[in-house]
């Protein structure tokens, strides 16, 4: 067991010994918010033909060569197709086929033209210029080539990223399991909220706070809910949820006083402490152990310094867990310019901006 | 009916007859990401009671106005307690009262003293310095008031407000019904992701891409599939979604061709049109009605632009019907450094950055 670790270090001491847990395969829609667990490679183009830009008709390029103004080119319109249907006629010189945009390009043609270009009489056309190849057919392949590295592994699967699946064609993707994160309080002073308030008692919101940031990341929270300072107890739950859970978070019962029983109650559950205490403030007393892949962490019982250490340290832990790629917050260098009185001799921590209590209450911005 | 609206315009023609739909209660965790339905004043005081800010002594300041290194005040410790329990005794002149962080202030004291800056012999403590009253503690209400306004009717809940309310021992929450939203895509050429590709058509993006947008809102996607072009088809799948859901969003059949049958068929499901075009590139071709509370949008067949006016006009509208304060996008004036070369007479929206697609694997960063 290490004491009293740099930020750095027990990101590390964590990160190395974590590994994704397992694979499944899931629909896209089930899969939106997952982490991909495999690289995924375009099985077709897109477009998979080449087709029309918009409404118009379909030339052959080298029919509109000596067309002008006062010269027009007429061509005869042999066929009519639209967006999901395949022209029946080929497309020879003196003829055009009307589609509209997305239309599959007809055989034998290479060239479209605006409908408000044109001039039609009965079935013929005249194009009053010389058209390019190519103009107004979106290429095959253009958007994406089959084979083409289409969603990366370690990567989350977002709204946009579903519809350009979907636009492969594909339903269903591999991605890491779910991970489950058992959540328990210790502290003879805490209630459940909707209990009845007693004397010198407070109210538990680190649980509630947890079991809703591993929801929102994604993760599967199992509430284990209050424990006691009892080294039994609190060891016997760390157990249970070690059966239910892939890692287990615990608040409060992590410092040095007399109650704070937290480290032995891992120990007797059969984890091995990694690193007790970290240099920094808020955040210092926090523990954190495994058992084979299974971790174990103890945060502070102080809800700012359980946030900050589940932000910093327990986060990262989380993220490559569940497979993500870079799973260490972003570091942003910048100037401090506001003063910061409070002599410590520790590294320490401090909030930007407003807190988030102001901000959401629309009394300031938030960073 | 108006036409060619500008984006403005057709924001505010929905905003103004959207209203939010109905409110439930909810346990905390189930309302995590949710859209609270009222204020919420606070109500009890955090903390509920003074207590002590570390491990200590509580005692009575005016007891410690003589105290000096060489001639240091001697109380007798007549109690112990710690967080969650009052002490039994009360602290009268020539007392003290040991008490771990988070304890009640025992009756009688004023001020506490660490365990690091007194001597301790038996039962009696040794105090070297006057201390100032109210040093070390936390008072009562000093976080939060009673009667405070703890959260506001409009803001979503996330897992800081889920811990702030449970810290006031909240345990259920008024919150707005969870929007539902079907969602169908219509267009002959479509075949659904996971069907055998077929000459000339194409996989439908967008009616995943919408649900998977829906979903990450917080609303329930509801799927309607994919509508041949079709006028009484496109019409039924439309009565069918406002049965189901609380607004339907189409994709395709929008623009002015001979298979764009949607705006009828939303008339024909009984609903009134409220306009049609929007005034800008991509996105120009959208329809939006309303049949009494509910609404029909429908959206260009084009991802690109169906994403566009999605993402501009019809998530602020989905806000609205969800309850959110303020719907609209946030506008941040730029200075654009790059050009734009191509001529349009229109409005026309660029997106800046790499494309999202780019971007997620790594090749570019989002702006």
């Amino acid at each position: 067991m290490k004491r009293n670790v740099s930020l750095e270090e027990a990101q590390s001491l964590l990160l190395e010994r974590a590994e994704a847990i397992g694979e499944e395969c899931l629909s896209l829609l089930e899969a939106n918010g997952r982490i991909l667990s495999q690289d995924i490679k375009a099985p077709i183009n897109i477009p998979g033909f080449d087709k029309s830009a918009l409404d118009g008709y379909a030339l052959i390029a080298a029919d509109t060569v000596l067309a002008e103004p006062s010269n027009p080119v007429l061509l005869n319109v042999i066929d009519e197709t639209r967006a999901g249907f395949q022209a029946k006629e080929k497309v020879i010189p003196g003829t055009a086929v009307k589609l509209m945009t997305g239309a599959p390009i007809p055989e034998g043609a290479d060239v479209v033209i605006k409908y408000e270009e044109i001039i039609r009489n009965g079935d013929v056309i005249s194009v009053f210029k010389p058209l390019k190849a190519r103009d107004n057919i979106i290429k095959e392949g253009e958007d994406i080539k089959q084979g083409d590295l289409a969603a990366a592994k370690g990567m989350r699967i977002n709204p946009g990223l579903v519809a350009l699946l979907a636009g492969l064609g594909i339903d269903h993707v591999p991605v890491y399991k779910q991970l489950k994160i058992a959540i328990m309080s210790t502290g003879d002073e805490l209630l459940r909220p909707g209990e009845p308030l007693q004397s010198g008692k407070i109210y538990n919101s680190s649980l509630f706070g947890i079991m809703a940031r591993c929801a929102e990341m994604g993760a599967r929270p199992i509430d284990l809910g209050i424990v006691p300072d009892d080294l039994d107890i609190t060891s016997t739950r760390f157990a249970q949820g070690l059966e239910e859970a892939d890692m287990v978070i615990s608040t409060g019962g992590v410092s040095v006083g007399d109650y704070d029983v937290v480290k032995n109650a891992m120990v007797d559950a059969g984890a091995e402490i990694i690193f007790w205490q970290v240099a920094m403030k808020p955040g210092s007393p926090m523990v954190a152990a495994v058992r084979e892949k299974q971790f174990v962490i103890g945060l502070s019982g102080n809800p700012a310094a359980a946030m900050v250490t589940f932000d910093l340290i327990v986060i990262p832990l989380i993220k490559k867990l569940m497979g993500i790629e870079n799973p260490l917050p972003v570091k942003i260098q910048g100037i401090f310019d506001d003063k910061f009185t409070k002599a410590s001799p520790q590294r320490r921590l401090l909030r930007t901006g407003p807190t988030p209590h102001a901000a959401r209450l629309g009394q300031g911005k938030p960073p």
